[in-house]
């Protein structure tokens, strides 16, 4: 029987690489909904190869738009909007819902389709680190599994063996170090957008390259592993890896410790969440270490790259920071891509706001919603003072 | 409750090493009896240590000198020769057999370990090459589980996730190379016992250390593997990582790669084989990449270490193939150790050995035990010749 697939975010990255996936093994996977949000023309293709009984955008304007380009034969329902995500993550015939949009506007659709009991195969960390401790509430409740394709958590995913989890000392997710490590802290003054969103090893997204590039995404991906795997964050490491072909080690608590290697292709992860609880064979490459010659290690360099001791400080502190850092670092990676922010303005920015912080401990998810717009605000605010 | 072990070859490496393990953790293991063979005095002062119930030496003179040398405090009962082995191997209150004795004096009592429905502990992978169907049909048949303490297939008992065993693709075991990998073909003609015995990465009994210097050793653990795994001789590749931190590494038919790395330190898979099922907290030193700094990986020159390929030529014969190979191998190992035959003469050796051989399919154990014996004979015969 085919499994029943929604995605959240078709046409992003995440998404066209899951689609990609999908179109390799027919038999496998019947893709129900797509939500594309403005890129219209993508999704049009993509109706017509995958014909989704569902498709979302972002309002009725693009929805009527849309509606206008399909033929008959590419018959479908548009819906639109946030109601329109959250109808496609809940309906019937659905069975796993591949969260690919980027930032907040997943939590809602990714909290309803765990209530609706659908499986997540998760590629957004923002809702992770913002509402953490609700999603896997939730996730708990509902007896929903979460399988992440991030790439490190799908690795961490494949190295924690159940009957071991007891003995896990310490899990490292590793760091290429972005298109900077290489970098003197001075010279990081002056680096262009462009040079900011050239990862040496993967091809992603505008905001996770950049977030790559202050290290941000890695200090995200401890505060997501720390909920997913519930993993206290003092047993938590990153670990400078240049190469990124390892992603994720756990160590046990008995000398041992295993590791998930892959080559950079994140349909590799994309694949096994798809798949999970199976492992199904596919022909994507595999890694030739022969080939490859080494792999090199280095301790993080914190006090040049100082986001990730922002997000450790945030889970500490737990409540309303983690979302507070999350939004004030989308909102400051938006300011540098489009309005001449500096590189390193974007962690000050977000230092600067999460110090202004008043805490609120056990936040419900409206406290959560309220304090991410709250947060884009002042952050937008403090970013136009800094330009001027 | 305790674990009760009995330990064949004691005073050997593994045996040793074994003991420390038990000694750090006296509430959880009962040493009920210990193997010594020859070395009486050691013997004595683990008997102090470890109060086995029975223990055995090499023959009856042995067996008295050692009884005139314990007080009548260090009551145990002495028994010597193969019969010895095998009673301490069956005794009714033991429940794990750690099997860390050399060569093919361990096949009769590990079998009858095995038919009396002992854990085994396996650090002997001669028997495993000489006799690996009938053991693990034994074993199967018994429900026995064989714990592996070589660190390659430790590792590689870790990585294999039961779930996912079907969709295993390949398995890969690491080799340091040894201390002559770095050597020009010409160069290994004049290399001295002494020279052999060095290896960069381990401490261990000279018969491993040699065999580690031909890389013999690496193809042993490939025949070993194969029994131990049940994964076909083509699905398993040697690679070699001079740093021996990465032990073994299984590769998934998904594009993912699950590896076991550990420090050089026999003791760790000597204690999750020890307390397998469960995985127990020690205080054995981890593994840090960041000091580390890097891993090499290097395709097997197997034209300059033929021995590979002799191993790999044996298992795929099968029947009486892989006996004769190691047989023959033991002798010329010790020829060269202690009669001045040449460091590549070790493997030409077994080379013309294995080419004399008619095979016989399907042997029994006696066939097997008969083969051994004739192909040391004819061995040591043409290593005579060699010399003169």
């Amino acid at each position: 029987m085919k499994k029943h697939i929604t995605i959240l975010g078709s046409t992003g990255s995440i998404g066209r690489q899951t689609l990609e996936v999908i179109r390799d093994e027919p038999e496998s996977f019947e893709v129900i909904a797509l939500s594309a949000w403005k890129n219209i023309e993508l999704l049009r293709t993509q109706i017509t190869q995958f014909k989704p009984r569902y498709v979302v955008v972002k309002d009725e304007k693009l929805a009527k738009e849309l509606k206008n380009k399909l033929t008959s034969k590419e018959d479908c329902q548009i819906l639109y909007g946030d109601y329109g995500l959250t109808k496609i993550a809940t309906i019937k015939e659905n069975q796993l819902v591949v969260v690919a949009i980027t930032g907040m506007t997943a939590l809602k659709p990714a909290i309803e389709a765990i209530k609706a009991k659908k499986e997540i195969g998760l590629a957004n960390k923002e809702i992770v680190v913002s509402a953490g401790e609700i999603l896997i509430k939730e996730a708990k409740e509902n007896s929903v599994e979460i399988i992440p394709i991030d790439s490190e958590h799908s690795g961490l995913f494949q190295c924690i063996q159940a009957k071991f989890y007891d003995n896990i000392e310490k899990i490292i997710i590793t760091a290429s170090g972005g298109p900077f490590y290489h970098l003197k802290e001075t010279a990081l003054d002056s680096v262009s957008v462009e040079e900011a969103l050239n990862h040496p090893n993967w091809q992603m997204g505008n905001k996770v390259s950049i977030d790559s590039a202050t290290l941000m995404n890695k200090g995200l991906e401890v505060i997501e592993a720390h909920w997913l795997f519930n993993i206290p964050v003092n047993k938590i490491e990153i670990l400078v890896h240049p190469q990124s072909y390892i992603h994720a080690l756990v160590q046990y608590d008995d000398g041992s410790m295993i590791a998930q290697l892959s080559n950079h292709d994140m349909r590799i992860p994309i694949h096994f969440a798809l798949h999970y609880p199976k492992r199904i064979h596919n022909n994507l490459s595999r890694i030739n270490l022969a080939k490859i010659g080494q792999l090199t290690f280095k301790k993080l360099d914190s006090k040049r790259f100082p986001s990730v001791d922002l997000c450790y400080e945030a889970i500490r502190q737990g409540g309303t920071f983690p979302v507070t850092l999350n939004a004030a670092n989308e909102v400051a990676v938006n300011a540098f891509l489009s309005q001449g922010l500096k590189f390193k303005d974007i962690i000050k920015i977000v230092s600067t706001v999460m110090g202004r912080h008043q805490n609120k401990l056990n936040p419900s998810i409206y406290d959560i919603i309220y304090q991410d717009r709250e947060t884009r605000k002042l952050t937008a605010s403090i970013c136009n003072e800094i330009k001027n």
